[in-house]
């Protein structure tokens, strides 16, 4: 067939609602490769019935204890974003077409509708690279259920309990969801947070309205057909908006399906359906297999430092000699690490110059850790890198590429300035799923983020309501608290 | 490297914004295969800077003329499906979180604010599958231009002539995006006119808010990672969701990139930018090559019957036979029909029961077509499908497939019972590019589908002004008087 007349023939096809796909094997009567290989063409509906379906006493305290440290450092994060630079653009630009005051923004001031709501905290949970990760899949699942949720529990209200049972079914959902696509669906470009990420939105916020398992078939289709997120966007302000709007996107999807707009029923495992057009590689058991009997919940983690996790090693092994040794940076000669080759290829920076290029130097980092004893949002200020004690220090750190050194891994030696060595070995680094995260370092991060954009006393309480979600009345009690 | 290893490890380049393309080959100091080739790094620029100097000036009479065009059958498209059970909960569910009442939906009694407003026009322009259709790439263009730049001129008045020239640089961004795509791009599922669309609708958009070069390069970016419209959707509400969601996200875009957020400047072409993610082929030539000195809007085309264009041969046929010879049903005894094999394949349903049957039946098409004389929505309801003397005809008819008839063909003879034979052999089906859609065969279907939703007064005199749009002050009249 000559270009145009192919061209007119898929028109044509268009137009009728057929594909080009379709159309010869049906004329020649066989079926295609495609049809050949059995899809399965329940994958949408096995999600959405134990979406609709499942039991909130059926979760294990375990399951329950992650996903309130989730609400935990997802609300510390968006607190700490809140006044980026991108979340003053982008509200800026929404206020004059917000509409009814329906919810909060996090430790803003505004109060907006829903869709624009959940559009600005997923961006603020996200903006500081300080949120939640799921390292299977390198989802940062709690912004997009987060924000889809909050901003509708304000609008109807719900109990903690079953906000908490909302989020642990979104979480499930997207993580499953990229899973089966994963790593060849983010190879190929994708922002994974916001591709992903859509599903567990729609997911939770159609569970909280109570939706028929037919509607949320048709909720994770609205999702599907909306996939926000190219990685060509990293390193703009492009990137928090993926989270954002991935909330947003599913909370709309939920809401269209609850008034029956119809999808397809086949969204994700459709010839044309989200995994076969997004990526090329398809697990169709990592959505269907076991639902309710694991819990990608429990393989969460979240950043103890807000830098890349290369850092993460030398940092922790650097804030455990100091706890240990009572260190001061005048008693120290030289620090030695032997890192993974990745450190220095990442974070070999000498002399940052800026809190951002801080981010970018292994040995800014060593040092900060050292004289500060805590690396949060504030070590990473312009003021600290050119600190004089922390420069002068970061100028005796050596870092060595040792290529029997892991990534979670690094080895520190401390020799002071009396010739004592001091020696720690990180095996698996702070924040991993080996290691996680303690309770009390997360209430440190949280209140270290929330710092300068709500009062103390008012952090402390937040931070009270969010561990007791599950007796909260009503979980909307949470976004109030939270706001400016 | 084992799973679990590449995983954590592609989890850290991740979070240190990085791709686990870029690095191995950096490590290994080699250009990756795809460095090697040479993408090009302006090709987003090139197209920014053209649709931010092009001068309106420039544009030849029939460019223009075209675009009176698509204004006046997107007008009548957006009115005609905008009492549709699909809008009805569309704009049922968003009521609750509607902005301030700043801009019209056409043909209903809403006001609302600009997003919204582009989200259900966009919708309502397409639900009928009547729209306009770039048969190059079957992208519908006027939908996510027009119904983006429609609710802005509410907002921020813009001349008649302003808009139309919008109008022009947003369907030619989105076409010569999409010919560097196609067919691939759409063979691999994804419905062009929600993913190509969203260019134009920001385009058009960050035209009329005059934003500079820099902040083009960034709408478009921002539009690039908000691509919509699965295929599977094909045949439920969410189909005619695409081309809203694309009005909507591009005008976002637009308004985003006007305060200075910022996304890559290499959104088009990128490794992971739109083309290469969304697509398996990437001609970039095809949206910088010879910009102003073609037009992509000279190839748009109107629908003239309310159908899939597999039909319109036949219908072509025979209004004209009935028009040239007084044709009544009393006095055929048969109609001779020889088409292309996609007419029966697609269209070979007999007995139609329903309107929407009626749309799949080559028969009753004919015979509507002879008793009625005309073929607009009205045509296909239920009571015309079941009218005993269509019914009668469409009996009569036989449709035969000839190899030799190509899809834009056809040939009718019809027998008389006087033993008359009168033949009608179609060439170019009007609404061909070789056959365009007259100026009042396109009146006429406007008013059609006007009507039951405008008063017939209203109707002309809107009509009028999307013919007039040149002389209007405001372009915003157009939408004012759109509204029910």
């Amino acid at each position: 067939m000559a270009d145009m007349d192919r061209r007119s023939f898929v028109g044509a096809l268009a137009l009728a609602g057929l594909t080009p796909h379709a159309l010869p094997s049906a004329l020649e009567g066989r079926a295609s490769p495609q049809e050949q290989a059995a899809a399965p063409t329940d994958v949408t509906r096995t999600l959405a019935r134990w979406l609709v379906n499942a039991r909130p006493d059926d979760l294990p305290e375990s399951v329950r204890k992650e996903a309130r440290r989730t609400v935990v450092n997802y609300v510390g994060c968006a607190l700490g974003g809140s006044p980026h630079e991108t979340l003053e653009i982008a509200a800026a630009t929404l206020a004059p077409f917000g509409g009814p005051a329906q919810a909060s923004v996090l430790g803003r001031a505004e109060r907006t509708d829903i869709f624009t709501t959940a559009l600005l905290n997923g961006m603020s949970s996200h903006v500081l690279d300080y949120d939640d990760t799921h390292l299977k899949t390198v989802i940062h699942p709690g912004g997009p259920v987060l924000s889809a949720i909050l901003a509708l529990a304000e609008l109807r209200p719900v109990s903690g309990r079953a906000f908490l049972h909302a989020t642990v079914l979104g979480v499930e959902a997207e993580c499953r969801i990229g899973n089966a696509v994963y790593p060849d669906h983010y190879d190929r470009g994708w922002h994974i947070t916001g591709t992903a990420g859509v599903f567990g939105a729609a997911a939770a916020a159609g569970r909280l309205l109570g939706i028929t398992e037919q509607q949320m078939v048709w909720a994770l289709g609205i999702a599907a057909t909306q996939p926000v997120g190219l990685r060509e966007m990293f390193g703009t302000m492009t990137k928090s908006f993926h989270a954002g709007r991935a909330a947003q996107n599913g909370l709309l999807a939920a809401l269209l399906a609850s008034r029956d707009f119809t999808s397809t029923d086949v969204g994700l495992e459709g010839k044309n359906g989200w995994a076969n057009v997004l990526s090329t590689r398809q697990d169709w058991g990592q959505i269907t297999d076991g639902l309710g009997g694991s819990w990608e919940i429990l393989l969460n983690t979240y950043k103890p430092f807000p830098c890349g996790i290369v850092l993460h090693p030398t940092i922790d092994a650097c804030l455990q000699l100091r706890a240990e040794h009572g260190l001061s940076a005048a008693d120290i000669e030289r620090i030695d690490l032997w890192v993974h080759p990745l450190v220095l290829e990442l974070t070999g920076k000498k002399t940052p110059q800026t809190g951002l290029e801080g981010k970018f130097s292994v040995y800014f980092a060593a040092a900060v850790a050292i004289v500060a004893g805590a690396v949060g949002v504030k070590q990473f200020s312009d003021e600290a890198v050119r600190d004089p004690t922390i420069v002068a220090l970061r100028d005796r750190v050596v870092a060595t590429v040792d290529p029997a050194i892991r990534e979670e891994q690094v080895r520190a030696v401390v020799t002071l300035k009396d010739g004592r060595r001091l020696e720690k070995s990180i095996e698996h680094v702070v924040g991993s799923v080996e290691s996680p995260l303690s309770d009390a370092a997360l209430e440190a991060k949280f209140l270290d983020l929330a710092d300068g954009v709500l009062p103390e006393a008012r952090s402390r309480a937040l931070l009270d309501l969010c561990w007791r979600i599950d007796e909260l009345p009503s979980a909307a009690e949470i976004a109030r608290a939270a706001r400016a």
